[in-house]
């Protein structure tokens, strides 16, 4: 079907999704839209995909995601405390059965020594809580977030495979 | 610097809004977060754009964006009214100086006789109004998404050049 395995990712998806009836929702930083575009790419999305943030900014983090000031400004927007309020402030924001956030520094700029370009956490949200996991990527721009983004589905669909167990 | 021509228009804007000191938001149906990932492609796209709201379904549009109800209800999702609330909500939600919407029918589904497949609106909103227009893509649904951000982008960059004068 697809040369991109981004886009086959999300067809998977997909498929869980519409044979179980859940709600799909995103909160992207690092990705930058990325994800949202490559779930819309598949004919048949908006079945179980609501829509996205791209919270590039710290203002949007915490005025349409709920992300505490005082989370971004203890641990850094690329921490695994703000992904977590990211995924639990998506899913309730966009009314979603499960939400996914991603954050870290796709590069070339914005890296230090404690938080290197590459650093991301994904989280993911749903009724029974969140998982946020930590990545260190070391491609450039372009790469980190697709590498990010696929990340992100490959937990979505993990998670969705335990919990239909 | 970029095979892909969204890349290049997007470096296009980033170069004017950087310059002019202009923040930037988008508001996405039907392009579903292309525009947002083709404006964060670009190394120190955070120092103009700050981010975006994908969409994708009605809830989304009204609860996130501040579209009424009784707009979609009376002119549709996919209409100049729509784009229109989209452009203008997204500017005040994500609190930029300029947003831009596009709302459409990527395809294969979902096109009627009225508003048929590649039917799509583009909205840009700033501090003197709104324009929208309209366009009708005859591609597959990867290329009117592509058509769109590229119409998305242009609109932006003739905004503000118009607006620089």
């Amino acid at each position: 079907m697809t040369d991109d395995p981004l886009v086959a990712l999300a067809e998977r998806l997909q498929d869980i999704c519409v044979l179980r009836g859940i709600t799909v929702g995103t909160a992207e930083s690092c990705t930058g839209g990325l994800i949202a575009h490559v779930l819309t790419e598949v004919p048949g999305s908006s079945g179980y995909f609501a829509g996205g943030i791209v919270s590039y900014s710290n203002a949007i983090k915490e005025r349409d995601l709920g992300v505490a000031a005082d989370v971004i400004a203890r641990h850094g927007a690329v921490s695994a405390q703000t992904a977590r309020a990211m995924a639990t402030g998506a899913r309730i924001r966009l009314g979603v059965d499960v939400a996914v956030s991603v954050t870290g520094i796709a590069g070339p700029g914005g890296g230090s020594d404690e938080k290197p370009v590459g650093l991301t956490y994904v989280g993911v949200a749903d009724r029974d809580g969140v998982d946020v996991r930590r990545f260190a990527w070391t491609g450039d721009r372009t790469a980190n977030k697709r590498s990010s983004a696929a990340a992100a589905l490959t937990l979505l669909i993990e998670r969705l495979e335990d919990d239909g167990e």
